[in-house]
């Protein structure tokens, strides 16, 4: 097949891994691939949008003007190189911000902008390309038919979009009749982890070449010639029509890749080599074990199991005997001492504020709050004493909305790698990486098996450590609050009217659904601010990448008002 | 004047403080000033952008679509009681997002989107209005001639943007001769801070009528009969065609009042009611105690001294003096046992880690982290277990720039007052508050004329604290290059070539100007994770709202490279 593309209309795919900004790591990067294709004697070789300058740098550009006007140096510098294949590098532009250079001949050809669906035209070889960028694809109108439609795409994996985006791509083949190629970044930029996948749609919208998912990949394709492919690394799963399913299988591999190539990236672009975290023996941190040292290697994770008097036997052997399969360092540190003496020190200044204010709570959350902080603390003293360490905030995505994390304690960290999993899903994954992880069966069965809780507190009523759901609710119960929210735009009441996935299998009477949809709502409402100030996380299946809320719209109901009801309000 | 107006053409301008998503406050609010419209039997009454929904929903109705289906539902019963005068109401419309709803007879009767420039016109008493929304004004072309110009706003006190915004308004009134009623939000949504100051135009573009600044107003205007008004608290401040300067005396009303407003609002619209903050004595935790006294009142207000062992006399007597001056809550609570007992924590770990890493610093901050951490611990402490009280983070913008602040220390705190004022703005806030402020002299002398200085450790050299300028440049000239960025663009070779204000005063070799430079943007490239934690603050002088950053663009090279070096770079 190598031979026969080797011809009139061979296009190579450069899918490639960027740093935001590093302006001479991208650049020989195109480098690279520009004289692998003028090796090839291809027509043409396609870049990402954004292959030159890195994704994400929106404001920078407009804060530091000389980082569009140095990419264009560096674009011009590439286009000297091209005297056979013809590039597409997709760059900054000064004004128009997302756009792609079209290299030949030694020189910049032509600029086509993101902003402009006109004069998208090139011809190369007698084969006329229609180019755009970005998702820009979303609305293509095309006003002269060219033989291949080319969008270059820097779109991070998001499950919800990726049926859509493909559907679209596909209908252009279809609708224009010609063939459609798309080239997407790979790698991460800090939450944003690119898929890859790049892929080729034949005049008739059937997929006929798709790259590697989540690695970097240059394909030779001749869009005109290829015939149609099975689908294989190209993620099949499909959002739309699903309903809610603690079954997480057929979305678990794209899970895993997202969220070890965004630890990866964001170790490897930010320069830390290390990473410590807390091992509590609870699923949370025993996870994100598992994927750091995949992701980082064994010998560059450091496990500390920091017990208190509430913390289980069972805990601190399931944290170790973690490490021991992992390979990871470890050390056991109790904060017992420190937790008294900050008790005491506290209680101290307890006596003096309450001689200036009378709003002490009879009941607090203070001493659970002093344990994780001082994990935290001994874990941001190994980040500050050793070279290149990172420590790790282990908060899932469950606790992430409900605002079931302590500040400077469990959500404190250089990086959060599990902050959009909701925990079901992470019960999921911690089955899915013990039979198909590099290290097989690393994580303890009894890790697995056990209710999650933070053991910060006994609870009264059993003399036992509180577990979560004692204190929310049922995690299937809650995950399927989100999971609907996000995947369906349910509303408060769509919810109390539909059946959820647990009360299938348990009495729940309506007070009771009532009381957990009203508790999500409020604590999601109070967990604003806390999730202003997570440390940068991987998205894996947020819809929405940046979402941004304002802290004080924590009063926004939820539920709604009637119609009469507001008319009431509003008579004086 | 009022008796004159109550005639054809007489308009009511209700600049009106929100709460984001709380319908019914707002509501309620605007069906008020519509009553006191139609008592007055005013043709018109105008409400800002997003009066009804508040500022900054963009991505919560997307996610809870039932915000907007709920915005509506209230803005068709407010439509009920406009029976004699029409009423203009900024909403969230489904798919428009920014629109304003022109409601009159009962009912709502038409829809004004801010992304469409056409169908602007309503005709009320035989007046022509052309209505926009936002910042539309910009790009206003309209093609039939009205009346009167009228803009719903929703526009944050940005120094940068006021002159031009203020040209540009009075540039539409002189281009199509009419008269220009400009109608803002005043109130703070998280960071922003509005500042009011509504404004109507005659029809040569003279400024004929403006409403107070930071304040709640309701102004009768008669835009085609008001005469010209003396600007007075409108801003006369033009940052254009300045240098920078340590005379920041022309913009410290508006710095002073947007700090006030922007802490209150924040407070008030989470529902908090205190603060409890550290006080070392030093310039930041001075001024953030000053402005919380006057936001929140002195009674709500808890210090704590926290004297390590390196703290100085003078810093622990300033702070209780500060306290004493201003009746806020004190005491003293030292941090010598929790950071001995941590330190011996640390160092047992410590040895645990050597034994599996070999890259222990021979030097560290750990131990300074310590001290600001166990502050934040003890401030942490206070807020859970008082009611209603927020912890303080008192950084700097100086120090935010630069990381000079330490994680799950000073710069942690459900809110960060000063993080957008620079030190030598900060002292100069300093002297104003103490002249102006609601308690005379209340910050300590010394407290204004000793340099800065964290107090964390001990220069080896002089056996005294380390100053912060000898860790990072002198903060002249540190805030001086912080200014040519955000108000010049300025690039790196820009800086180089002029003179700075510290120049002019001191003896500065270029080695010396290159190494803080490069400091400069080594030390903000490494920031940007630690920007990217930090509390809710007030925006008081950047330039762009939500600037964002990839935390991974940290090897952007700010410098440039010549174009020969590229060349020869790219040569393999």
């Amino acid at each position: 097949m190598a031979d026969e593309k080797l011809k009139n209309g061979c296009v190579g795919i450069a899918q490639i891994n960027l740093i935001a900004g590093n302006l001479e790591y991208n650049a020989k990067k195109i480098v690279k691939y520009i004289k692998e294709a003028q090796d090839k004697e291809l027509d043409l070789v396609v870049f990402p949008e954004f292959a030159l300058s890195g994704y994400g740098l929106d404001d920078a550009v407009k804060k530091f003007p000389i980082i569009a006007e140095e990419n264009k140096k560096w674009l011009e510098e590439i286009a000297k190189i091209t005297t056979k294949t013809t590039a597409l590098v997709g760059f900054i532009d000064t004004e128009n911000y997302s756009s792609v250079a079209v290299l030949s001949g030694g020189k910049i050809q032509k600029i086509i902008r993101k902003s402009v669906l006109s004069d998208n035209i090139t011809v190369v070889n007698g084969v006329k390309y229609f180019i755009n960028a970005g998702d820009n694809y979303k609305n293509a109108e095309i006003s002269e038919k060219p033989d291949v439609f080319i969008n270059c795409s820097a779109c991070p994996s998001i499950i919800q979009e990726e049926k859509s985006k493909n559907d679209i791509l596909s209908n252009i083949a279809k609708k224009y009749s010609v063939p459609v190629i798309y080239v997407n970044q790979v790698g991460a930029t800090d939450n944003y982890s690119f898929d890859g996948a790049s892929r080729v749609f034949d005049k008739n919208g059937q997929l006929s070449v798709c790259a590697k998912s989540f690695e970097e990949d240059f394909m030779v394709v001749n869009p005109q010639k290829d015939s149609v492919c099975s689908v294989s690394e190209f993620q099949s799963y499909n959002a739309e029509n699903k309903s809610f399913s603690l079954d997480y299988e057929d979305d678990m591999e794209r899970t895993y890749k997202t969220v070890i190539q965004g630890v990866k990236d964001y170790f490897g672009k930010t320069g830390f080599k290390k990473a410590v975290l807390g091992l509590s023996g609870g699923l949370d941190s025993t996870v994100c074990a598992v994927i750091l040292a995949e992701a980082l290697g064994s010998e560059n994770v450091f496990g500390v199991s920091m017990p208190s008097k509430i913390t289980s036997d069972q805990s601190k052997s399931d944290a170790q005997i973690l490490a021991q399969n992992l390979g990871i360092g470890f050390a056991v540190a109790p904060i017992k001492d420190m937790v008294e003496t900050t008790n005491n020190s506290l209680q101290s200044l307890f006596n003096g504020v309450e001689q200036f204010w009378d709003n002490r709570y009879s009941q607090s959350f203070t001493m659970d709050n002093i344990q994780a902080r001082s994990r935290a603390m001994l874990l941001w003293g190994v980040s500050n004493e050793f070279g290149s360490c990172l420590p790790i905030a282990t908060s899932d995505k469950s606790e992430a909305y409900m605002g079931y994390a302590t500040i400077n304690g469990d959500m404190s960290g250089g990086f959060a790698p599990i902050a959009d999993i909701t925990k079901t899903k992470l019960f999921a994954l911690a089955r899915w990486l013990n039979k198909n992880g590099k290290i097989k069966n690393a994580i303890p069965q009894s890790v697995i098996e056990k209710r999650p809780g933070a053991e910060l507190a006994i609870d009264p009523k059993t003399g036992k450590p509180l577990c979560a759901e004692d204190a929310l609710m049922p995690y299937e119960f809650l995950d399927e609050i989100i999971w609907r929210i996000e995947n369906k735009k349910e509303s408060y009441n769509d919810m109390l009217e539909s059946q959820f996935l647990y009360e299938k299998e348990h009495d729940v009477s309506k007070e009771q659904k009532i009381q957990w949809l009203d508790k999500f709502y409020r604590r999601m409402s109070t967990a604003l601010y806390k999730k202003s100030i997570l440390p940068p996380f991987v998205i894996v299946d947020s819809p929405s990448y940046d979402y941004k809320q304002p802290i004080t719209s924590s009063r926004i109901n939820y539920k709604g008002t009637p119609q009469e009801i507001i008319a009431e309000k509003l008579k004086v």
